[in-house]
Formats: structure tokens, sequence, C-alpha cells
């Protein structure tokens, strides 16, 4: 038998944290019901060939072997590393029978094996929301699925949550324009900002043969940052000013619209959640399906924990075409990590219970009992003592597990004390009822 | 990319499906909290070693490899199989800071590389609840746990569960007192009875050297089965008919034990669900471990799927001993997958929303949002439709969706169809509330 001890990179929480950690999935579960996004759940397992079609994630990917097997892997399967890819087998599957546009929420766990660190983990949860359409997907579903995340995100107790968001078409738009012509390549240079710095962004960009008049706008474009739609004046200005190819029409052309669709998300989201959202043109994301809306969304004041929410809208989920949509997913375990080591949050007890009935003795157990089931009628979490011991030390036990209400047997009802403020009362187990805030355990701020 | 196509022995629901296996996971959830069970979760992996420590799950435990070291497992970890494995190594990890005795639920998937068939899978849900103490454990929490269990089992939308619950004291102080050594071999082959009958049982006993008039004893022992404690007078009558080794003292004393532990467990279960529990003497659980009350449930009528839910009590859940216990298992997957085969519960619709707001023209999205958004304040789930199509298309899309209220809206608030009877009604968002069975998706029977 090895020894015990934790595994680097597999977090796993106290009974009390763990009331932190489902009070956030049921929060995000909440907030995206109330907006018509209903759940569902998939396998864990994926074929590898479809968990590696994305080359850069492939390095991540965990494949299934069967001890009976000598411990050889068959390689066929894998542990899904996110929620998108197996997201779009379901709606590739179920295409026939899904009603479009489909909107789903899905909280699982994922796994990556990656070198762990700081809110980098092995096995993770992640809760995603996704809009797909069939064919079409109008725009303000950009702005919609934005809002209802950033709600989400808004009823959990940590600092507000802001958005950083930019658009494809207007970066892509603007890149042609003065003369990148491969804007992926370019995209992930600019990607790495905040890494390597303008410099080390120029340095790629040159190895990729960009002119240096086109790095220096890209370069002031992803300077531009601003709360509302006044990043437009900065980036028309910026176009005015930069050296464009000839024919740059088409160019200008997607750069207007991806500019419409910029100022409707910062204004959609700031309407909604008002200061939660940001016109940032240097969120480029890496990925290449995005093709419109890009969100990253920061913890204000844990802005180094990177981002715990990012997504963005893209043309097709599944390969063959067809499917667009747009899609936010945050990173449930990195946010409630911090949550605990920075005490952004804590619950205000480890067990469900509210009541303790203590036991007079182990002939009236059944008394106890019968309390007990009187409180649970109404919806009361309670327990009875394990024993018969001494009364003091039938408190102790409530006191240790921070259940609130000991309730004493006796001829009459009985009494129910508050072991906080010591104070007891005679009561009734089909009227008394303990005050709200203790009815059940609560995550509470700090 | 492969061909998409579901893997035998990874079920996965529709939104609609996944409607009903959300509320058995939240029904079992509230009846555990209601009786002071927490919940934990733990990482879905632990070393093989731990894992492979059962020698007869072995055989099932899917490896971890990486892909990046060429589909090579380095085979040191595995996925959990159980959730008795990593709640055995939560305890030990955290014995110094737990409460004891201490309750938990624990709701998560495990994996299995078994051949799939009808009610088994390779990766599935289970629900487990367990109390655990330090040192020692009271004998009526083995009562209190069937308990918890049958009621929430009660709680679900399907036909009676029925406990057959039995005690190892008894059946070890029978097998002692008719000449049995070797108590665990003997069990093991009265545990396929259902499977090889009763002569086939013999022959395995034979192959033991079991004396026949010993397999006559324990094979009649078998037979005994009873709602209520009139089995002890037929477990009496037998013991004193049954030829009994010399000195059979202590193993009358065992028996003697049992007898009092089943009788508590049978009265107790059926006093607080009244029918769910029989006394079946031949319910004997193949594991060594267990020491006391042994489970296994039943949904009536669908005795063919098998048990779906099973426990009992043991002397330490910590390989080191220290630690008794004693718990219940649900087979959430199996238990949901023949609710939706067999039509047992439906849900009442396929998505959250109660309301959809229509949408009069593009222009006028943003006063339907904010129609939406009131309703939303006050918890009812709406959505806005996604095109400002005919308003017959718009009623099409709810209906699609089941769906059951569109919100027409007008110069002073609007009007609310329900699109089932074609009543429309004026109404006020800040007032209107749909009828409660219609606020959120049900579960119904049938």
């Amino acid at each position: 038998m090895s020894r015990v001890q934790p595994l680097s990179g597999y977090p796993e929480w106290s009974p009390q944290e763990r009331i932190i950690e489902t009070h956030v999935i049921r929060e995000l579960e909440r907030v995206f019901a109330l907006h018509g996004f209903g759940g569902i759940d998939t396998r864990a397992v994926e074929p590898v060939e479809r968990l590696a079609g994305d080359s850069e994630a492939a390095k991540e990917i965990y494949t299934l072997g069967r001890l009976n097997a000598g411990g050889e892997a068959d390689a066929t399967l894998g542990l899904h590393f996110d929620l998108t890819v197996p997201f779009a087998r379901y709606v590739e599957e179920r295409q026939g029978t899904l009603q479009f546009p489909f909107k789903r929420h899905q909280i699982q766990k994922v796994w990556r094996g990656e070198r762990p660190q700081e809110g980098r983990f092995r096995e993770f949860y992640q809760a995603d929301i996704d809009v797909v359409g069939r064919d079409s997907l109008p725009a303000h579903l950009e702005v919609e699925v934005g809002v209802v995340m950033a709600r989400a995100l808004q009823a959990l107790p940590i600092p507000a949550v802001r958005f950083h968001v930019n658009n494809r078409m207007l970066v892509e738009g603007f890149y042609r324009g003065v003369g990148i012509t491969d804007v992926a390549a370019a995209l992930r240079s600019v990607d790495k900002l905040d890494k390597i710095g303008p410099d080390g962004v120029a340095k790629e960009l040159a190895a990729q043969s960009v002119p240096g008049t086109a790095t220096e706008a890209i370069l002031a474009l992803a300077q531009i940052k601003a709360e509302d739609s006044s990043f437009v004046a900065a980036v028309d200005d910026l176009w005015e000013t930069s050296i464009r190819v000839e024919d740059h029409a088409a160019a200008q052309e997607q750069l207007a619209q991806g500019i419409l669709g910029l100022t409707a998300l910062v204004d959609g989201l700031n309407g909604a959640v008002p200061g939660c959202a940001v016109a940032d043109l240097r969120i480029a994301r890496g990925l290449d399906y995005y093709t419109g809306s890009v969100y990253e969304a920061f913890v204000e004041g844990h802005e180094d924990l990177g981002s715990i929410c990012s997504g963005g809208r893209y043309d097709s989920l599944v390969a063959g075409g067809g499917f667009p949509g747009v899609g936010l997913s945050v990173g449930v375990t990195r946010l409630v990590s911090r949550m605990i080591k920075a005490e952004l949050a804590s619950a205000t007890r480890a067990v469900p219970s509210a009541v303790l009935v203590a036991v007079v003795d182990e002939a009236a157990r059944e008394a106890s009992a019968g309390i007990a089931d009187r409180l649970r009628a109404r919806g009361i979490p309670t327990e009875v003592s394990p024993t018969a011991a001494k009364f003091g030390k039938q408190i102790q036990y409530a006191d240790r597990r921070g259940i609130p209400f000991v309730w004493f047997p006796g001829e009459a009802h009985g009494e129910v004390k508050d072991i906080r403020s010591g104070d007891q009362v005679p009561a009734d187990p089909d009227a008394w009822t303990p005050p709200d805030p203790d009815l059940h355990p609560r995550v509470v701020t700090g």
C-alpha cells in the first residue's frame, strides 16, 4: 500500500471548502438556467484521434490503458481536456433531434497532463455555456452569452470580474489592411505580448516578413483599451494614419463590421453589469477558430491568476461546418482554489445540519429520532447525537461541527439551545424554525 | 476524424433525459443533507497499487498513459472504480482534521473496464453515503444509514424499492455453529445461489469439505425470509434442529448478536418507510470486509436489473484499522438508465425556460430583453427569441422546446400566451408568475 499523500495537480477540498465549490457550481447553474441554458453531461472519454485533432493540445492528453493488459494502453481512448470537444461530438451525434439554436451549459471535470502550478491543475472543473446555431447564428447572441456569463460570475462571492473583449473581424480587417497576409501567425505572436513584450513580438513578426510599418500599426492597435465605445475613434485614427495596402476596401469593411460588433459587446455587457467590460484590443486568443467576439475575464486584484473565463465566437463547432456558435468557459477549480487560498469566501459551517437532537439515554433514542424527523419534515437539516453521552459532550459534538442548535427532548416538546449565544428556549418541533441564515451552510465573503 | 458514434458502455442522455438524471442526483443529495450528510468530491485518479489492493476488482481498472509518451502508460495512476477506495484515502489523509463519526455523501462518476451490458456500464455515476467512526461506531448507525437511504430512494419517481437485508454476525455464528471453518469461502458460494442453484452451491461446499449436514443447514438458512422479526423464530428453530459442533457457545453468542442487529434493522427500516425492508438470509455479499448489517436493494418489478443499491457495515475503512463504518452505494446510472428505457419517469420539458419573450423587430430587441430581465429578477427562467421572425415562427420555436409561455411585448406591459391552451391575457412582467408546476421542468412518473 502506497503512502497516503496528495497528488500534485489533483486538488481536493475539505468538507467545508467543498461547500464553497458546490456553491460556485450551483450559482453558475442557477444563472445559466435562468437564461434558458439547460445542462448536459457527456462521457469523460473520447477517441484519441478526435482529442488530438487540435495538435497544440495533443501533448496534454491522458490516454486509457487496462490493467489486465499488462498496463499497456491501446491508446484509442483518452480523457477529454476541455468540454468543447465532447460538446461538438454530442451536437454532431444528435443534430437530427436537437433544437437549434441550441443553448447548453456543461459543468464537468477535465484532465490535462500539464505541469501543475498555481492555478493550473491536472484534473479540474470547467463550466461552459454555448449557443450553437444550424447554418446561421445572429450576432446579438455574442452579446447575450457574454451577459449571461457576466451575471453568473457576478453572483459569486468574489471581487468584480472584468471582461477584456475584442473582435476578430476588427483585428483581421486591420491586419489585412496594413499588409499582413498570415493573420493567424501574427495573432499568435501578438498573443504573447504580456510574456515577451513589444520587442519580442516585433522580432517574431519580422521573422514572419511582416513589414515594419505593419508591425508598428498592429502594436499600436494592441495598446487601445477603453471602457466604452471611445475605442472606435482611436481605431479610426490609427487606421487613417497607418500605411495601408492599396486595395484595402474589403479589409476596411471587415474592420467596420468588427468595430460594430465590439461596440455592441462592450455597451451590452456594461449595460447589463455596469463596469464589467473593457474593449482591449490586445486580446488575441491564440486559437484559430474564433471569428468574431473574443473574451477573457479576470478577477479584480487577482490578475496574477490569469484568465478565469474565456471564449469567443466560432464559425463551426463541427469539423464539417454548418454549426456556428459562441461560447464561454469558466475555470471553476482555478477560481475556487484562489477563493480558498486567498480567503475570499468561507462556509459558515462544515456540515448541512442546523440542529443536533440530543439523546437522553439509549432507551430514549427513538424519541430523539422522532423529533429529528419532525424537524426534517419541514426541511430543517437535522442529525441525532450518535451517543447518549453527558449533555456537555453532546454540545461539544455540535460545537466541533459548527451545528448551531442543540435540541433537548423534554416532557412537552423540549428546549432548543443556540450554542453560540447560549440562549435556550422551549420549542415545538412542529413549529420551531432556525433563523433563515442558519438553515443551511452559507458561503460568505472573507 | 473518426466517425461519430456512441461508445458502448458510455451512456449519454439527451437534454430532456439529463433532467431526469439531475433530478435523481439532487433528490438524493437533498435527503442526504437533510439527515446531516455533507458532500465531498475526490479526484478521479488513485495510485494503481491502491486500486489493485482488492484483487477481485483489479481486472476492471483503467490506467492512465500520456499521449506524448508514445501512448505508453506508466501505470502508476488509474481511474477509481468505486467511491470507497478514494473515500478511504481521503479519511486517512485527513484523519487529523475530520470530526468523527464522519458522515459524508459522495456522488461522482466511476470507471470499470467491464463488458458493457444492460445496466452495466464502463463510466457511471455512483451515489454513496457512509458514516465512519474513530475506533468505535454505535450499532444503531447501521439502522440510521439504511433509513436515510430508504428515504432518499423513496423520494425518487420510481416504483417502491425493497431492501433485502441480512447480518454477517448472524450468518457467521450460524455457519461456525454447524461446523464450517472457512466462513468466507462458504459465503462466496452461497452468494451464487441465484446463479447456480442449491445443487451448484452444495457441490462447491462439498469441494470445500463442508459436511453434508452443515450444507443442508446453511441452505435452509438461506431460505428464510420475512418482512418482520418473525425470521427470528425460524432461525431459532433451524439452529435447534441443526447438527452443531460440540463447543458452539461462542458461535451461538455471535448468532444471537446478529439476530438482534437484523431485528433492529428490519424493524427500523420498516418503521421509517413501511414495507421497504425484508430480512433475507440468503443475502451474503461476497466482499470479505463486511462484518455486520448487509443491504441489497431492488426496484419492485425491475428485479431483473439487479441490485440498485448495496452496502454494509465494515470493521475498518482504512487498511491499518481503527475506522469502523457503515455505508451504502446507489448505482445512479443503472437506475436512471432503466427509468429512461422503461419510461418510469419523464421531464415535462427539455429546457429550463418557462417563458419565451417574442421580439417584434430587431430594433425592439432591447425592450424584449428588458421584459425578460424583469421576469428573471423574480426567478422565472426566461429566454428571448433569437430572431424577430413572424410571431407564428416564434411560437413554433417555443413549442418545439416545450416552453409553455410566450410573452408578446406591448405598449403597456404586453400579453402572455399559454401556447398549450391558447389562452392569452394581458400581464405585467413585474407581477405575472407562471403557475407553479410550469416554473421549472419537473420530473413526473410515466
